[in-house]
């Protein structure tokens, strides 16, 4: 049954907030006849509370988020630790009163940070180089500004600074950034602050170079060590308009350097170096006169900045890159065509661009990156980038791109290879980004998205030798040094003693070895297959049989003593607790019926995750979340129970997950600052909406199998690679009928809530009737 | 006439220190039967007081110069600063008792300092990653040592380690150091401090990386903030043996290291970062078994330096290794045949040696370097060199290249332009290492360099497009913020306001102006040549009338009151008094003559220069020389004079000169490690020499010109290049008989003391008849 106009009506005409988007004035002309898919993105959500996006410009896994920082807190004073700075991993706060400037690489809603390198701050007035206070804007080059004159779109941001009277709007190419700055009359400069970052500290910049190359290009670098242990940032910068006058400081204690006392360098000395610059440039304009200023990135050389400066931005004004920005946004969002209410299409969209930012571009145009190994490589073959959150990632949003973009899985993999074989350590990323591993989290789940793009097809034997994906993965979980590994293939399990997070460990090591088992068994190599078959099994080492939940053990095989179910902290898991986590046995969910005590318990179990009341004390030790992003005990603004939902397809009753998922995207997705409910991790919890949306989950990547949940629009098409769509329609689907009552995959009803990646793949309609009441 | 057998017998037979040279065994053999050059070269000439050479192993004009430092005095402790640290430009004091370790690249004979990267030491016992003192070196991994058991020749160095009777011995490729450590059975090491460094201080390095690629391979570069602002230096080593256990120390304190905590990361884990990092590698070795390590530079990456490692040292034993370094080093000295003692042939191979380490190699075997914008270029039909002294060595060092190795001239050149067109500054290099300006001394002397390699022919039109010449040496001559050049350009000198140095300054510029005039002359740029040739005449408006000598002005005109000739401190010159400066005006000696009063007053001046007593106070505020560098007020030990004894050609007695270049050969270079007078200044003191030997002097670098002083061997050859040969005869030569009588150049006699680029080049016989007084 075809659901009717009034009701269809009904659902778009629920009112929502404006559209965010700020529009060129040749495309508000444009707007009045056609709709845009950039008009349904809100770079605002996320940005206030535990959401840790930006509301910058970028184009779709570029290189540069150019984007307002609201504060730098330390992340260290003299050693003590400030765990405000934490709020700012994307650097904006949507509660904070001024901005700092403008600085261009940033994280998209990871839950530790780094980055905002090359802040660029337009002012006017006295020159001021230190930072100032929020309390005390005019203490230094910071402004005061307000939402009100503040908008962003998708590869577009602008915002009045107050204090100046200067209209500061941004875009982005794929390594630039690019500024416009609109001056009152007299004189104004621009300032650059070598000295700020995100989870900045003393000590943080080892070293920052800046070269005046003549009054329109500047040239220059920043080596960090911040969560990126070594980060080499270099930059060049061309200005619209000839610098008339210009300086630095080097606010540090130097103790020794050389000849250059002799000279004067701190006016007009075009070379400047030190590990405290902050340089300014001064012009005069004009009432109204902009200064357009280009700044491209490169982690290879200035040399690689400036190319990247030139193949994409000569020639090209501030317009035609804003207008290509949008382009490029434009193409990439609008994969995804559905029917939905405003405010849903642009929770819907917005989450889509959220999963469009990383894993970021790290190559020059001339095909130059930085290894992990610190070395200049010259990529063949493929385009090399990084920002690889993979223990967020590898469970819907790098399944998500296997299914919307596999050109661009097959470049992730292949920068996942590259930084395998760089490596020192010679495992796949763990958490990686700028040339670096950082470590953060747990599991080597680098094999998870090798096995999930190889058992997808994504991957062409011609060009991912599967001997080498094997190699890789095998090594990967057997780093000796790495969190138990020994003790884990000697005991089949990692005790408490190793790790703090033993018990987490164990499971995510489990469904790890899976999927090396998945991929050596579709190769045909018996001997890995069989080993890791069996390591697959060592979650169950951890199931306490008087319990039925995960529960670590000492080396002894003794269970931890004083063991509490609910609480996050000191229990053996990490960033949730035994109850939720005792559900992360995706590769094995009848196993793990069986140790938690049959179905009935299960489903059970699942019923109390979402209903049971968690006590105050526990939430109090959850981290990264807003309280909403709580459900009973299910805890979605952290992403171990991410699959949890759709384990109801597992019981008798799979149903129960249909009005669940959508109470999580309804509560837990809004289009508002504080809209998502916890860090968006590099689009994890982005992706998991969009396939929520299409009414199907990847459970367990590394697997062909998508879960179904329930579809949330009316009509969702997904355009597929050459050229298939892909189309989910929920027939009489309404407010109150949210219950599937029976699934016709190309017009063939479908046995259970299972389908695979070819089912979509091969293009077609995924047909659901809804009603009121469970089927 | 022809020397009598028996005097040239007397001539040999005088005894000298018994040959340095230690050989290869199977050498020894051919040694029996044949005379090498390198039995008179000897690499610790120079090692004791203000030498500042190294006695370590290094191939001509190599990136490598591995040698032992014996000691590491802080540049500055808490900002104070610590003038021991001065003794130790080249890491090495002869009268120290310990030794460090072996570091990689060294300067050789500066009168500033750096380098002395990634110390490499072996030890047994107690593991110790502190350096120790010298009064308790069991305190530190240091060592003592003695001479008794200390070897050096070129392309080799040895010594037995007392404290862990491990025999060190050392060679070198143009890359790469090698090492062969012989140890006693047991357990042994190898300590690779990176905190270790020339002219140190606590900030020195700004970053260090080590990885173990596998386990007879590391990876790693330091990044410092030395003499060179930033210094990248990437390396490479390979070991003869497996490691078997390693770790390292990190000696500061790390206020932020993002998840890297969670590790154990001191013992076995494979990849080290930090400022302060000391490393070491463990083995167990059989008695009198040997480590060979290989460890290749880069300034690039080190990816790099392992190419540069496999190119230049694979399969390839350390004999091997140093054979190769023997005949390269064979190859360049015998460039000159000479006659005379022992002694002599030493001072004089010494001498050519230490003319011939620097400028040193800069560019990967890959092509690729680090320029002096830091950006990694391709270097194209050149190759690049660094450590360009040039304040020191344009005087003869640059003009001995040009006459025996024009090919290397013309890659120091085009490396100079390479720098040139770099520079933020757009200027030559003033005195430059490892892509880095450091902006030592005064003048532009790059101009004179690329002039009198002009001048000689030695710069062929299509690969050295003249335009940019002069492009690049009128923009050098203009630096705005450099050493008053404004002022000098307005007032035709450098007011004392301005520098300290204004007079030393003013005369330099005058020179340097003039090698633009010429160069500007030959190429036809009438504008450009009339306008250096005024500027050359700038020298006169410093020249105080009432005096006859230099004697710096300030702005208003007025001249520096209180003023005292002798002093080489506070009077407006730098690394020289008036007295020795004034005659510092090369390119016009007949305008210097009447600037001092005539021809009579000149000669009366340079006789009393090299004979008045100069009172110890002022003696004591001369720079990096020794007493013994001093005839009278004349210090050969500083460069400023090198030309003076020369002058003497445009008085009525030309002859003169002639006893004073003999003593000042025979008294300020001698075969024992005290035997240089002040720094060797990057080979400029030994340059001075082997034109002397030859008898004659490049008095006026930027002309053809050489003015004859006397020869100093009874026979001597250049082999020039393209085969022909050009040959020194000085008949009746004797210990009396040192002056000369008649003088032929190719059997007719020359009138007057010149000769020509072209007498020269073209191969021939210059002859001087002696006899025992002047003629």
């Amino acid at each position: 049954m075809k659901p009717s106009l009034s009701i269809f009506l009904a659902f778009v005409i629920i009112a929502s907030a404006p559209a965010t988007a700020q529009r060129r004035p040749d495309v508000r002309i444009r707007e009045a006849f056609s709709t845009s898919v950039l008009d349904f993105v809100n770079p605002f959500v996320g940005t206030q509370k535990m959401g840790h996006t930006f509301p910058g410009a970028c184009v779709p896994f570029g290189a540069v988020q150019l984007s307002p920082d609201t504060e730098m807190i330390p992340h260290n004073i003299d050693g003590v630790y400030q765990p405000k700075a934490y709020e700012y991993c994307a650097g904006y706060q949507y509660d904070d009163p001024t901005i700092l400037g403008f600085s261009h690489p940033h994280f998209s809603g990871t839950g530790h940070s780094d980055l905002g390198d090359i802040l660029i701050m337009p002012t006017t007035g006295v020159l001021r180089l230190d930072r100032g206070t929020a309390e005390a804007p005019e203490t230094g080059y910071r402004s005061r500004f307000s939402h009100e004159r503040e908008t962003a779109s998708p590869g577009y941001y602008s915002v009045m600074l107050d204090d100046y009277g200067i209209r500061a709007e941004l875009t982005a190419t794929q390594r630039a950034g690019i500024h416009r700055y609109t001056f009152p009359q007299g004189e104004g400069r621009i300032v650059i602050d070598l000295t700020h970052g995100i989870y900045n500290y003393d000590g943080k910049v080892l070293w920052a170079n800046l070269r005046v190359e003549n009054d329109t290009t500047l040239t220059g670098y920043r080596i960090t060590r911040g969560w990126a242990r070594t980060n080499y940032t270099h930059f060049a910068v061309r200005l619209s308009k000839p610098i008339k006058n210009y300086g630095h400081r080097n606010n540090e204690r130097v103790l020794y350097n050389g000849f250059w006392r002799r000279f004067k360098t701190t006016e007009n000395f075009p070379e400047m170096g030190g590990t405290q610059i902050t340089a300014y440039f001064e012009f005069d304009f004009d009432e109204g006169e902009t200064l357009e200023i280009k700044v491209a990135l490169s982690a290879v050389d200035a040399l690689g900045a400036l190319k990247n400066l030139e193949a994409e931005t000569a020639g090209k004004s501030f317009d035609q890159l804003w207008a290509e920005a949008q382009s490029a946004w434009e193409k990439e969002l609008s994969v995804f065509n559905i029917q939905g209410t405003r405010d849903q299409k642009t929770v819907f969209y917005t989450a889509l661009y959220h999963a469009m930012i990383h894993p970021s571009l790290y190559m020059d145009v001339d095909g130059r990156y930085r290894g992990i190994d610190h070395n200049i490589h010259q990529a063949q073959g493929f385009t090399n980038y990084t920002i690889f959150s993979l223990w967020d990632t590898f469970r819907a949003q790098h399944p998500l791109i296997n299914l919307i973009r596999p050109d661009l899985s097959r470049d992730f993999v292949s920068s996942m290879l590259a930084h395998y074989q760089q490596s020192a350590h010679k495992a796949l990323p763990v958490w990686s980004h700028m040339g670096n591993e950082n470590w953060c989290m747990i599991g080597y789940h680098g094999v998870s998205v090798l096995t999930d793009a190889w058992v997808k097809g994504v991957l062409p034997e011609r060009d991912f030798p599967p001997e080498l994906l094997l190699e890789a993965m095998v090594n990967s979980s057997n780093i000796p040094y790495y969190d138990g590994s020994v003790e884990y293939a000697q005991l089949g399990y990692v005790p408490l003693e190793v790790t703090g997070n033993a018990a987490s460990v164990t499971l995510e090591y489990a469904y790890d070895d899976w999927c090396i088992y998945q991929f050596a068994k579709s190769i045909g190599n018996e001997e890995v297959a069989a080993a890791y078959q069996k390591r697959a099994q060592s979650y169950k080492n951890i199931f306490d049989p008087a319990l039925g939940f995960a529960r670590p053990r000492y080396r002894d095989g003794s269970w931890k003593e004083d063991f509490d179910l609910l609480d996050t902290h000191g229990q053996g898991f990490i960033e949730g607790n035994s109850w939720n986590y005792s559900f992360f046995v995706p590769h094995d969910v009848p196993g793990l019926i069986e140790q938690m005590g049959g179905r009935e318990v299960f489903e059970a179990r699942l019923d109390s995750l979402f209903t049971m009341h968690l006590p105050d004390k526990y939430f109090e030790n959850t981290e990264d979340i807003s309280r909403e992003g709580l459900m009973g005990n299910y805890v979605h603004g952290n992403e171990p129970s991410h699959h949890v939902p759709y384990l109801y397809a597992w019981t008798d009753n799979p149903s129960k997950a249909q009005p669940r998922i959508r109470a999580i995207m309804d509560q837990m997705y809004q289009n508002k600052p504080d809209g998502l409910c916890g860090n968006d991790d590099c689009g994890q919890m982005s992706a998991w909406y969009i396939f929520s949306a299409m009414g199907f989950y990847p459970v367990c990547p590394g697997s062909d199998q998508y879960v179904i949940g329930a579809p949330y629009f009316p009509k969702l098409s997904l355009n597929l690679p050459h050229g298939k769509e892909f189309t989910v329609i929920a027939h009489n689907l309404g407010p109150q009928n949210i219950y599937i009552q029976s699934i016709r995959l190309n017009g063939k009803p479908l046995q259970g809530y299972f389908l695979t990646h070819g089912d979509i793949t091969g293009g077609g309609i995924l047909e659901f009737d809804m009603g009121p009441r469970p089927k």
